[in-house]
């Protein structure tokens, strides 16, 4: 028996996830080994051109916490309390995200990774291993088996306790599909994304208001930026990959400039590089992964995207996967460091979390690349932040319970299904424009209330 | 240049609809490679205790009659004009499946299968190769290679043409699963289910009535039956794997006999082989799997349940498949043979269909198994057929143009939906029950095919 006194486990993916369940492991004492098909981005750099920027809400921030790294995170975060809507007459338009003190906060995917890799390896009891892909796990011996990369050695572990958090094209998950009754489902929009960046001013400046996440909502396609501590934005495009109005009709300069002009005329000041990012930039696809179970025999378990991987317009995705963390170390203090007990409750308890933050991501899509196109629903935000106001027990907006709270996503779901029931109805009052905060509206929502249960 | 001139496809299965899209390529004068994992079925024998009997139906027969095929396959098919249906109490109703001399076929999947290999191995320019199991498909190139598993011997053949009919556990899908932008699903029922058999009577006669499908409909499980040339039903039972009733809680000999005694009494003198057939067979899993696109750059193509596998009870997965074969032979003659056009064209057109008949087969379970329980459904099926006689031309149920004509799926799925609705308004007529044939069914039938447009 090691040092360790058998506490060893293997963590599949140095990314978000990997990276911080090392250090909960590691503080409880757990010897890890961490593998990690990429190279050490702290000599490889992280690759960019590819990544959305991340926000963190209450549950990322309550995961960090519980790591005893919160500190260390929140000196590159930049708080964004609301979201700036960019009409396409340069109009701008700006809404809280929930109440005053309230925000969500921008930090950067590269640069919060390398943090977390870099606080990981401070723990004596964590070894990363770089340019290893996971090439199968034998799920009956338990072996993994990883190859270098660099040098093309392939080598067997014995893993008595594997967590895969190996992103959402997951090696581990790979394996799990092929035994019976695995659920499982992958899908993608329509839409790609690509990132553009808007630099600094020369005096290292954000060019537009960096205390807010800037959306330019065109309808069926969108652009947002993100702000990042060196006053850049990084802005991310999603747009279908064919159709009418898609990447596929935008392939010469004149093309992308033009779509630009017409579409979002106030960025072309703000994004010099325009031509260069876009053309070099990949156009990425958008998936949703949904399975079960996220457990094998107690000793294999799927974390962050590996078991959940989500579209990214609730910012909720690595939100998510810090939430895995925290509900699978509280299940340690709450049963013991028994993981054949431990791991198939936290698939029993979480998996319906996955599958609802996935459906509220997609419904989130619609919501944002629509916000100003229809009045319908500015005037549902407002009666939605006057009904809190009124009865903040009662009444609290889907968007504040997922970001500003730990309320489990699946309870979040059915809130936001409740709510669509009765917004339908208040939505076609009489006169609903005029009469938004009237007795009519009080009574069908006291009418909700009752019926709710 | 081969002798084929150029004109060759390699097949990856020789299961019902490798075999069958093998003569039809053969026919065509291409030189077809079929690969199969498992061992030469004539000399191997068929591995029984786990195959539903099927049930072939118009598109199965369309297919093999333009396979040229048809009369070799009638000799081995029983006609099942009716579904009986069994009560706990041993009573027996007999419900015709559509009109007089409509019928589907009990065929057995291990005879129909031997049959089509047979015919295919016919054929000088068709070759059969077995113990080859499909390891990967190098996409770009494009090559695929196979494990001789008697052997061991891995070969890799370079292949322009691949035909993926490799089954609901496709190997060929594997690898197109891990391409950008596929979109993948496999999802299991909670059901199980095990084959049991009913022998023939000493003079080689059938126990019970063979020109019917039996079900003994038992709300959340179910037992059915079908009959086989020599005299033989092939049973399978459809039960939850866990649950109050359930195969966990089947164990032991006094376990599953008074699981029969008590659901299936009537069942207990024909099947004298129950806790021997019980025991030894294996209770398998019921799987469902979309995907799309199911091409790869106009060279690569998913046939039967690797494109579209589906759970059995609506009796359409081998004739979904084989309806592959005659769509996609249709499309020769509509195209030439210019594949580059004919496979996007194909996976275009038909995957709405395969996703259709995916969705009436999960519905269709709730109908049989539910069946005798709910006096509504009886009613409804007394209303379809009354109406479907006084207005042959707008009123079609749907199992009749699922089973009974070659409509597309998904215009099927969509007049299920329909009907449903229509159903729901009739049902909730005022006595209906007693006015099942009156003035206000009529009225309300009226009304919905006004609407239907």
């Amino acid at each position: 028996m090691s040092k360790s006194g058998g506490k060893e486990a293997i963590i599949v993916g140095a990314g978000l996830v990997g990276s911080l369940w090392a250090v909960f492991l590691a503080r409880r004492g757990y010897s890890v080994k961490v593998f990690e098909r990429r190279s050490d981005m702290r000599e490889a750099g992280y690759r960019g051109g590819k990544s959305i920027n991340l926000a963190m809400s209450e549950r990322g921030w309550k995961a960090v916490e519980k790591a005893g790294i919160r500190e260390k995170i929140e000196k590159v975060a930049i708080a964004m309390p609301g979201r700036m809507m960019h009409g396409v007459d340069s109009s701008l338009t700006f809404q809280p995200y929930g109440k005053e003190h309230e925000a969500i906060y921008s930090v950067s995917r590269g640069g919060l990774n390398l943090e977390l890799i870099d606080i990981a390896d401070q723990f004596p009891n964590i070894e990363f291993l770089f340019d290893q892909q996971c090439l199968n796990v034998d799920l009956d011996n338990p072996v993994i088996s990883f190859e270098n990369t660099r040098t093309g050695e392939v080598k067997e572990y014995e893993a008595p306790l594997i967590f895969a958090a190996d992103g959402a094209y997951s090696a581990v998950r790979y394996s799990l599909q092929k035994t019976d009754r695995f659920d499982y489902r992958q899908f993608y929009l329509e839409h790609g994304y690509k990132e553009l960046s808007i630099p600094p001013t020369e005096d290292g400046k954000h060019r537009i208001d960096p205390s807010a996440l800037h959306i330019w909502p065109r309808g069926n396609f969108m652009l947002i930026a993100l702000p990042n501590a060196d006053g850049s934005f990084t802005c991310t495009l999603f747009l279908p990959f064919e159709g009418p109005v898609s990447y596929e009709k935008l392939k010469t300069d004149a093309e992308i400039l033009g779509f630009f002009k017409e579409y979002f005329p106030d960025t072309l000041p703000l994004i010099p590089e325009l031509l260069t990012d876009f053309k070099q930039n990949p156009t990425s696809s958008l998936v949703t992964v949904n399975c079960s179970p996220w457990q094998w025999q107690g000793r294999i378990l799927l974390l962050g995207d590996a078991a959940h991987a989500i579209v990214p317009f609730y910012g909720q995705g690595m939100n998510a996967g810090f939430e895995d963390c925290t509900i699978l170390d509280d299940l340690i203090d709450e049963m013991g460091e028994n993981w054949q007990a431990i791991i198939p409750e936290f698939a029993r308890r979480r998996e319906k979390d996955g599958n609802a933050i996935a459906e509220l991501a997609l419904r989130n899509f619609i919501e944002m690349r629509d916000l100003v196109g229809d009045p319908k629903f500015l005037v549902r935000k407002k009666i939605a932040a006057d009904l809190h106001e009124r009865h903040p027990k009662e009444f609290l907006p889907v968007y504040s319970m997922v970001s500003f709270s730990n309320t489990p996503y699946h309870v979040a779901l059915r809130e936001d299904d409740s709510q669509n029931a009765l917004f339908e109805k208040i939505l076609n009052l009489p006169n609903i424009e005029m009469e938004w905060d009237g007795p009519a509206v009080e009574s069908v929502f006291k009418n909700w209330l009752e019926n709710k249960g």
